[in-house]
């Protein structure tokens, strides 16, 4: 695959040794690299923010995550962990999971869930906590929400739920699982497709796999800085 | 050409095989492909939106243009298709081509178009939007005007208009050939030169070839972020 | 010169023919464009506008300068043209130099200008339309002033003027040329130091020698986007 | 170290002469480089503004910072200079450090400091003048907190401490040190901790080592931005 190789060339990566957890993944974990160096260059992953996982079995869990603390634009193929439906290292020795694997985990569970990327961007922060007395907002009218699976008009209309941020991941896990399996009677409003906001922390998005899980985080982006900019010229 | 190897250079990108549609066009592919990842690098083709054509042939149309669903930033030389005056594939056996390419093959259809880049822009798209009750807006006193090919002074008056946004592309593409060929008798506008809008989709912009067309796309996105910030220093 | 290794092994620029106007001079050109790609990028010199020069001689002016309608952010080594006094190359078969080549000559006649770059930024069109019926504005209390040639401290007051634009360029270096020697008697300023501004057009620096004006262009643009962005803070 | 050997591909860095002051300290200095690289890139070291060291030693003070006037995105292993307790290069020969150097010496002699890393954005900028009769102003509720040294949560309170510019950097140095050692009674505010800001001058952030001092560099710069375009929204 071309990105594999361009993302060797650019940085001269090393083999995985030949016994080590991750062996057989390395290019699934390459195209995770790819979107850290992405993000990182847009803004969307300073700092050593935001998470990235490929799942490889949806019951039980099974998923490879970045490792915690790694910097997202200088990600090497030992920078992730192999990780089990407890959110725990399935080998030892490995480094420490992301603190906020049960998130992914979680999401993992959900049929149809490829990958998972979350980003932190300054917009995804604005909106987040501008939005957050509403629940939400929502996206309608443009062409861009066609970058969703699934969506084939741009008269869509998005739900982008926000929660309340919590240190606390593992109950923050279970209050979005709630609005995962919440079918919105009154909205009639599907159940969090695609992805969400965490108030003042960023966006977690999916896919069946790491491109659609990318294409819809730039999707997502994009809407963000559209309704993030249009609000510059109405607020007063 | 010097911007064709170091495209190659860059990524490394193979050879198409020996029998395929497109062999003997690499050049202008290569040309397309550089524009792609200048635009994705600016965020104007994020999430595997916008697409590009060249024109081998006005009457009856022959393009070549990118694929559906390919990411811009990485396109490689098998993801483009070569389509005749019907919007179809010439050849069984290509990738299927955007859901725009009857409005490329409209243009297409114009004198003096020999390439087509249609990008979609957060400045575009909000522009697109703002103006549309007014049917679009003027671009006046600006220097980056004389990008434009034939306009000589900042002092040029240029319409953009935009179009409402449809998911029937053929309908779109006919509204928009309406456009292309009614003088506007009250104002003395020209026919829809160099570039339009359509609504919260974004730019359609063309030349007489590839280079052209670029330069077109330039200086509209660099005009709609003059406009749109100077609204944002002005708008209450 | 590492700057030039870099520029090389980035783009394989092959070498100029043994017998060409500019041999001797690869140096100063691969400077110049370095500039170009970083402006470029940095979305200061897009569809081909803006211009680089540099001064091979102050009286009579004989200097290098980019030739007309070149993608900046490509620029090879026979895309530049040696000019004399009267602006025309001193060379047959050279390519036709930029539209501004004038004022490029008239600049390089004043004493200690060893390099003018002319660049087309989003801020600097703004302000210089924002401002001009104010014929500029002051940058004052900024630390970045200091990386201003001869300015030691961000106490110093930097007058940017601004002209109105105009097709008319031997006219209008005459007029600019005025304001050089003009010393304003009331305000005690200088005249017209390290750069000014022409309306919707963009800016004009220079520097004793290439690194000294891309200097000075990257305070002029970074001072336009505070001052830019500080507008949007307090308009109405 | 995966960074420092890409930092060298990308740029054909070559070796320091054998007999060298900074002989045996090319690792760390190829770490400033490529912060160099990433915050030029960013805008936020742009016109030679902007410093960066690594403290070998604490007491006496010992550290490499970088040579005066120096572009940052493009800085060689020689456009460093190793510098003592008094400010002043321990080997002749050496070029001029940062007019900054006092106030590294200073925050070098704090306990935990390895790196000191000063930026100049535009929104650091912007910030530093609008909130400087405030003295400062507080970063709340946001996750990117968490990127700080010791911060476990988003309810973190961090107070961003403003300092009038100064010429004379040794005074500033001393005032800045004042603000380290005072613990506010009645805010309990923490001294100074992570980093500061300097009015229309930028920000000074330090860490135990080159990859904490960045990090609290992109949180910092992250949460400006933030802090900057939410007032974009509010300001009237």
């Amino acid at each position: 695959m071309k990105q594999i190789q361009r993302a060797n060339e650019r940085d001269g990566q090393r083999e995985l040794p030949a016994i080590h957890p991750l062996r057989g993944y390395e290019s699934l974990i390459d195209l995770l690299r790819l979107c850290g160096r992405n993000f990182y260059e847009r803004g969307w992953s300073l700092a050593t923010s935001s998470n990235y996982s490929v799942v490889l079995q949806n019951r039980p869990v099974e998923l490879i995550i970045t490792a915690s603390g790694c910097d997202k634009g200088q990600l090497g193929r030992d920078d992730f962990v192999h990780i089990g439906a407890d959110g725990l290292p399935t080998i030892d020795g490995q480094p420490k999971s992301s603190a906020e694997t049960m998130l992914h985990v979680m999401l993992a569970e959900q049929d149809g869930v490829g990958a998972i990327l979350h980003t932190h961007s300054v917009w995804g922060t604005l909106l987040s906590d501008y939005f957050c007395d509403a629940g939400g907002f929502e996206l309608f009218g443009y062409e861009m929400l066609k970058g969703l699976s699934g969506v084939t008009s741009h008269l869509h209309r998005q739900w982008v739920q926000i929660f309340e941020n919590s240190q606390n991941v593992p109950r923050l896990a279970q209050v979005v699982k709630n609005g995962l399996s919440h079918k919105d009677s009154s909205s009639n409003r599907d159940p969090l497709p695609h992805g969400f906001l965490i108030r003042n922390h960023g966006l977690y998005a999916w896919g069946r796999d790491i491109a659609e899980a990318r294409r819809h985080v730039e999707v997502f982006e994009f809407l963000f800085e559209c309704v993030g900019r249009k609000l510059a010229w109405t607020c007063t």
